[in-house]
């Protein structure tokens, strides 16, 4: 009966403690579109997370997410973080910091205004930089942004 | 006969006097693959003419270009100049500075190696910055990367 018992406990268990499905590495997003690009320099304060140069890339349904506000499952939005080396005057693109996921699906991530969070360390299409962490890594500043399906950029005509 | 022998001149009159075929505007060159990103700062050599936020796009044939080294005809590599604002330690994207074209086509404009040469000012699709001046404003610059198909930019994975 105790074995019972703790079994439809866990069955019962709230979603809250499970942990987030994993979002997939985006593969192909470099054939997207570019929907804008911004430097973060030094002494900004978010210059620790994502000081370099930034790209950021919609697949086709995030695409429409842009255009109308809200973002139909399957959507997916890619920002790229590049080393920003500046030399002879010029800023260019270094290596890859880090690869920021955003994928739209209102019911594997409800917890997270619908969308899974990730982040892939530089190349790497396996080693993941957020995990089990997306609410206070990711969501907690992205829930001002409530009003546009959590989202912070717009698309750069 | 003074007509006759007039017409025959013109008829034979080097290709190199004829102004260059009209290098059309990049239509849904947003969507296009974006290829590399560079910003360039007051001081450097380049600035009055590109000094800004660039992205290069790239159409299908010319991502093969970029891979194989050979440009085939039909290949289109856009230069989006953007002005970059910088506030609060970020650069961020301004208005359209220029669009620049390189269009490839080895017969139309065989006397700018191969590729026909453009810049559209601003937002405007009709509004050319170049014209009949390829040779000088573009090509001369250009000519040092021949064993690239004359192209300055590679592919940034």
């Amino acid at each position: 009966m105790l074995r019972t018992a703790l079994i439809l406990s866990l069955a019962a268990a709230p979603a809250l403690a499970a942990d987030p499905a994993p979002v997939p590495y985006p593969e192909g997003y470099r054939g997207w579109t570019h929907v804008k690009s911004m430097v973060i320099n030094a002494g900004h304060p978010l210059h620790d997370a994502f000081g370099g140069i930034h790209h950021l890339y919609a697949n086709k349904k995030a695409l429409t997410g842009y255009k109308s506000g809200n973002f139909p499952d399957g959507s997916v939005i890619v920002f790229d973080l590049l080393e920003a080396k500046t030399a002879d005057n010029t800023l260019q693109e270094g290596a890859r910091k880090v690869l920021g996921i955003m994928h739209k699906d209102a019911k594997k991530w409800q917890d997270t205004g619908g969308w899974g969070f990730e982040g892939f360390k530089g190349d790497s299409k396996t080693d993941r930089a957020v995990g089990k962490n997306a609410t206070t890594a990711c969501y907690a500043c992205h829930l001002p942004q409530k009003d546009k399906d959590f989202v912070f950029s717009a698309y750069r005509k």
